[in-house]
Parts: structure tokens; sequence; C-alpha cells
């Protein structure tokens, strides 16, 4: 299996410190040491840093860990590899151009028998199960909307294909277009907002400490999703089983 | 303008040494320090590193002069921005999946009112001319192609369309997909391929040498191609105006 890291902000924020305890999971105190990516959107742009060695241990996820780049929507993911070699077009994120936006996948669980057929607009590039499924749900969405649809039809339309895929094994997932993340759960998926009052937070993996009120202005709000909590003195709160959240702005804009 | 960098071996090899002087060129020696970015493939897997920052500056192109990344095929690109803001969503090299395969574009030079139309099966995400020409090959190759062709017939079909694109204006640019690397040339375009004897390399750009013959077996060899050539003591070729060369392990394998 794996782990997801997510963020989303209403001002561009950096992700250094949850990066920081979830890169500790890549080899360090947990087994997902085959391979580490992150995708950060500075407004229509992205920019990932990935490899195929430990987060814990990278040079690159070293970088990652101490250059603060600004971004509202973040994805990063650790891999324990299951399906598809430990290779770096097996890696998560990944990344494809759909109606003139990016739009970034990773995925945490395992498809069992999943074997769409797909039109050719989209194909994947490695041999896991996640980057068919992503193909998969891009495809149902070009499919369907010559050009971008409302968030609402975008969702709806979404979250039928991602119930579809579900049925096939464990679907814990975050995609972004840079505007939005969309957080879908099978199996284990928490969040939390962090807004003022801000108080101080404690890494779980890591004997390191923030106190984000010195960081922060009374406007910011930041979501972050992980598959396990990062931290040990805040309260994550647990998606549901089949639940999809979409974050805007730093706070949950609808719930699936 | 911008300028360009390409290199294509038979074995995996590392770009430090000639990124270390290209590099110089985005707001060292040269002007060009609108941002730069560099992929590197890996088997099928891509990577990309880019930043809006100087490349002689950035922290981010400092990890790429110092930490030996090897790959068969990498293509780099230092811009001064001429169409589109300095934003990372302008920033090259350009990147798209085509038939299962990860697609690197990087281009310099400016195209004149250059208003194609686009089908939708690619959409550029930002405002450069550069990224609609990506846009308009990969079109026309997949309107063509329902799968990969054979190298021949996707050649001439490409170099069709880089004719026609070339008459907006100049049009020089590095195409990959992990296995060839395609050079097209307007205006300035140089390659040079290293290969037993080795011999010194004496950067252009900055105070620094480099003894291929000691990093290098017999068997070894590496196609690099710039836009100014890199170093003062090897014999760099200059491409013709409107010629393509296409280079496979690091030799040229076909000209158009």
């Amino acid at each position: 299996m794996c782990q997801l890291l997510g963020m989303n902000c209403n001002v561009p924020t950096d992700i250094c410190f949850s990066f920081e305890g979830f890169s500790q999971r890549g080899g360090g105190t947990d087994e997902h040491k085959d391979g580490w990516g992150i995708s950060f959107f500075e407004g229509k742009g992205c920019r990932t840093f990935m490899d195929i060695q430990p987060a814990a241990e990278s040079v690159i996820s070293d970088l990652v860990k101490h250059y603060p780049i600004k971004s509202e929507n973040v994805i990063a993911h650790i891999r324990k590899a299951s399906m598809g070699a430990i290779k770096l077009e097996n890696t998560h994120p990944f990344i494809r151009e759909l109606w003139g936006e990016y739009w970034v996948f990773a995925h945490n669980g395992d498809l069992l028998n999943f074997h769409p057929l797909l039109s050719g607009c989209f194909v994947p590039v490695g041999s896991t199960d996640s980057e068919l499924a992503f193909c998969v749900i891009l495809e149902h969405l070009k499919l369907h909307f010559e050009n971008k649809p409302s968030l609402t039809a975008l969702c709806q339309t979404f979250k039928q294909k991602a119930d579809e895929i579900s049925q096939f094994g464990s679907f814990n997932f975050l995609l972004s277009n840079g505007e939005f993340l969309i957080a879908h759960c099978s199996t284990d998926l928490y969040y939390l907002i962090r807004q003022h009052p801000f108080t101080n937070a404690q890494l779980k993996d890591l004997d390191m400490e923030i106190n984000f009120n010195e960081l922060t202005t009374s406007n910011d709000r930041v979501a972050v999703i992980a598959t396990q909590p990062l931290t040990t003195n805040e309260e994550w709160q647990k998606f549901h089983s089949g639940q999809c959240l979409v974050f805007k702005n730093g706070e949950v804009l609808k719930k699936y």
C-alpha cells in the first residue's frame, strides 16, 4: 500500500512541515520506501518532484523539505509497490492535461481484476492500476463534457465513476486541477482544517513542533488531508468509507 | 528568445557538466533569466525540474547541477520571455502523453500571427506560442496515427507540420519521447557527438574542464545539442536552416 498527503489553502502556503513528517514514513518510521512524488500547483502551472529512492533518504525530498514552495494545492505520495515495478513511470502523482488544465492524481490501495477498455484519449505510461484508474476517470470526464463543466456537474459525473472503480478494491485518492482538491476515501483518509486561532502542532513521525500562530495571518485557512494523521495534538477527522470531499480555499466545499 | 540544450546517449549519462555551463546563461553570462526547466527520461518515466527563478541562481538548478541523474534523453531550456508572462505554466519543457508515452518539447524562437485551430485532443495550459505549437504537432500526429507508427512514418508526418509552423517565425526546438530526440533548426542550433577516444572539454561560460576519458567506457556515445556551443575546444556542427535531425543511441539516425 501507499500513503497520501494533500493540502488545499486559501493563500499560497508551503508544505515543508507536513512533508517533513510525511516523508519519514517513506523508509524511516514506516515501510513506504519504493519512491515518492509531490506536485505543487502554482497558478495554472504545476511542478512535480519525484524519485524512486525512499522519501526519508532522497536528496530531492531533502530539497522539498527545506525549500518552501508556496502553493494552494499540493498532492504527495509515498509508495509501497504492490502493482507495477519500482520505476519512475509507476511513481505517483500522475499528471495529464484536460480542458487546458493540468490534473494531478495520487492513489492508495489496490484494484483487483481491473481491466477497463480505454478509447485512447488518455493512455497509461506505466503499469500501475492507479494510473489506469486516473486515465479512466479523465476519459469519462472528457467524453461527458467537451468543455469544463460546472463544479457540481463535474463532481456528480466524477463520483459516479469513482464509485464504479471502488468496486474493484480500495480506492483512496487525491485529485486536483489547481483550483480545487478532491479527496476520495475507501479505507483510510483523515483531514483537518487549520485556521485562526492557530496553535502549535507536533509531528507524529519526528520530534518537531511548529507554532502556526507565528507564521500565519488571521485570514489564512489550510486543509491538510492524509492517509494517517500527521500530528499528535490536533483533531483529525476521519472520512467515511465511500466519502468524497471537495476542498477549495482551505475548506470543505462539497461532500458526496 | 531562449536557449535549448538536449542530450541523447546510448547509455544513461548525467548532464551535470553541460548543464553547469548552460545554466550560467540564465542570468549569469547571458540574459535568459526568466525561468528554466529540464526533463530527464528514465526508461518510460520522465521527471522535470523547473523554476521561474534564473537558472544561474535557482536553488533547484543548483540541485540539478550537482546531483547526477542518469538519462538517455534530456531536454533543457532557459527562458527569455517574449510571449507569455514569467509564470510556471509558460516555462518549458512542456509534457504531454501520446500513445502511452510521455513527449517532451522545448522551443526557442517566436511564432507570429500563429493562431491555429485545435480539435481539443491537446490544449495549451499557458499562453506561449511554444506550447501551442507543441499541441498542434501532437494533435497532427494523433489524428494521423491511432497507434504509434514506424519512426520513418512518424518523422515524415511530423516534419511536414514542423515546416508549416516554421512559416510563422523561428522554430528551433527539441522533442523527445524517451526513445529518440528530434532537433529542428530554423536559425541557431549546434550539435556534437562525444565518443571514443574521449578527450577533455572546456566550458565556455565557466572556468571548468572535464576529462571524459576518465568517466566513460569505449562503448559510450553521447550527442549534445545546443543553441550555442557549450565548450571552446570541441568542434560543434551547425544545423542548416530548416534541418531536422533525429538522434538515437547518441548518433544521428535520420536527417530531414
